[in-house]
């Protein structure tokens, strides 16, 4: 789950954040590093938000989903073990800050676990089944009936992730809006039975889903796709996989003219370049001919190596003492605990389960 | 659930007892009293299993089961909570001992639900759809596709309620096979993914399932059905309900001949009358006429009385102070949270996620 992919915060916070504090919960699957795309699908909005909450009084969670992970993964917990540092120092490296969000590891907020036990009963089979990102990902593990209970319904786990914080704002790109739609739908259920004092509807904002299309040009950039360009790869693995990607393969000879349109380097320049004029010219010159594929190559590179050498830095700092992250885990997974705690309090108050 | 309905136990120790200690877990679901149909169907044997498994060096547990309860009544919370005390003080009345038996509340144990999550990934959906259990009784709820999710996977949550106290005899009616099956499937699926360390087959006997007729003689007994006697009814309703049970419609006169097949009198005679030749005595009597319904409604009345009448004593003062009972748990409940919590570090460490 990769709960934030585009996210315009600065809009919202006209409609939202003069009303309430904003308890914001973002998080990954650990399953593998981060990318470019997750960067800017997600990252960038993961730490506005941060400060934004910060300053609004409120609280930002960031999540590790490891039990999520486990939902397409069960066979596969070596993985799962060696993602989870890897995603918390990507992050760190990236800028979330401790002392503004909690971070924290799913599966050891057992609290989670509780309240998705309980909300499967306020869901039926067949709105599982309905739900349209299940079907889809159902769809592309060609899943049928032989899916695994624990992926099916992922979707309930989501909402407690989501409700056992009384996070109140989900960012979420569009593929996502299904999750919100369960949440919200559960609450009402919730609150009909239980009645209308711990959990309220969930605000999300949909931003702009620029997905980042793999180096290929063929898809989104995708660990499984193999495509992907990682934050904490070295100049050298950026140099290389920035050299393969997909250009125009008419253009053979410099003095050709070039196709810009569909053109994974100019893709990225126009996401990574911050000299707008520069990448205008830039494009006319190739779509002219009389500009090679070396040229964008090496500017595009020298430009994605130099916008994340101070995050090779500090993740360099980061690998060379992990048990300080894992500190940081843990601090923030018995403050993520404690919240926890109190709305399962509530939550048995509510259901008379509160012997 | 009713994990125990009939058990024959003295059979069963010459195979297992010698071999290792036997771990016992049974429990009810609060949803109503406990009538005759339950103590003829597994209290008798949970009696005799709390004393062998004391004897074995063993361990039994009962749990009430209101998380399960939830699954099928989760509109209806004020239900499940008054019974919680009904159903221990039942259990207790009749003869649970503390000292023998840890006694608790599944809510209680959040280890189970995290278990039951884990377990989840390991099922599929058609597995779950399969199991003739829940096919039947979703049957009789006519549910289909509309069924709560938390109901359809209610025997996986059975396998982890088993398992987190690492259970190896559940008592079973034969209509529960389904649910050995499935743990043992999740303990195979469990092993081949994280090692074979933590869990072991279950081993189950199933008894005679004598099911105890309702008192309309038309279905076995059942709160739902409003055809039961209860352990807690006193003289007076005990002799009502005798009174108003189904014996021969044909037999209008003293002199007649009686059917004595199907006389649910007679049906509970044999079940609770230790006088067995005055009861075929009465067969015949009856069979050849001149012995009238009264005489033998009132014999049994009589038997039923005396038989619970401890029990009633016994219950009236566990009802002068609920908060003994509830303590009773608490301090139940804490020794299942220590055996569940370290089974739990064993799964965590076998699925890697023992940070």
């Amino acid at each position: 789950m990769d709960y934030q992919l585009s996210y315009d915060f600065g809009l919202n916070l006209l409609h939202f954040g003069y009303m309430k504090k904003l308890t914001v919960l973002t998080g990954d699957r650990p399953t593998g590093k981060l990318h470019l795309g997750h960067y800017v699908g997600s990252i960038q909005n993961r730490l506005k938000l941060q400060d934004e909450a910060a300053a609004n009084g409120g609280q930002a969670f960031y999540m590790i989903a490891d039990v999520q992970a486990f939902t397409d993964n069960a066979d596969n917990p070596d993985k799962v073990r060696a993602n989870v540092l890897e995603i918390a120092m990507d992050n760190l490296a990236m800028g979330i800050d401790p002392s503004k969000t909690i971070m924290f590891i799913q599966s050891k907020v057992p609290e989670i676990a509780e309240l998705t036990i309980f909300f499967l009963n306020l869901v039926t089979l067949a709105r599982l089944k309905r739900n349209p990102t299940v079907k889809s990902e159902m769809k592309q593990k060609d899943f049928e009936e032989d899916v695994p209970a624990g992926f099916l319904m992922y979707p309930v786990s989501q909402a407690a992730d989501i409700l056992v914080f009384k996070a109140n704002m989900i960012p979420v790109g569009d593929d996502q809006l299904p999750m919100i739609e369960q949440t919200n739908e559960i609450v009402d259920k919730f609150n009909r039975f239980y009645g209308n004092d711990v959990f309220q509807h969930v605000t999300h904002k949909v931003g702009d889903t620029a997905r980042l299309i793999g180096i290929d040009g063929n898809a989104k950039m995708s660990k499984s796709l193999g495509n992907g360009i990682y934050l904490s790869d070295d100049e050298e693995t950026i140099r290389a996989k920035v050299k393969q990607m997909y250009t125009d393969p008419n253009h053979i000879h410099l003095q050709d003219p070039g196709q810009v349109e569909g053109n994974v380097v100019f893709t990225y320049l126009d996401v990574f370049d911050t000299d707008k004029e520069a990448v205008a010219d830039l494009k006319k010159q190739y779509a002219a001919g009389g500009l090679g594929d070396v040229a964008i190559k090496d500017r595009l590179a020298t430009i994605l190596i130099e916008k994340f050498a101070d995050f090779r830095t500090r993740r360099a700092a980061l690998e060379k003492d992990p048990e300080a992250v894992m500190k940081i885990l843990e601090r923030g997974t018995d403050r993520a605990r404690e919240v926890a705690h109190e709305t399962m309090l509530e939550v048995r108050r509510a259901m008379k389960i509160d012997y």
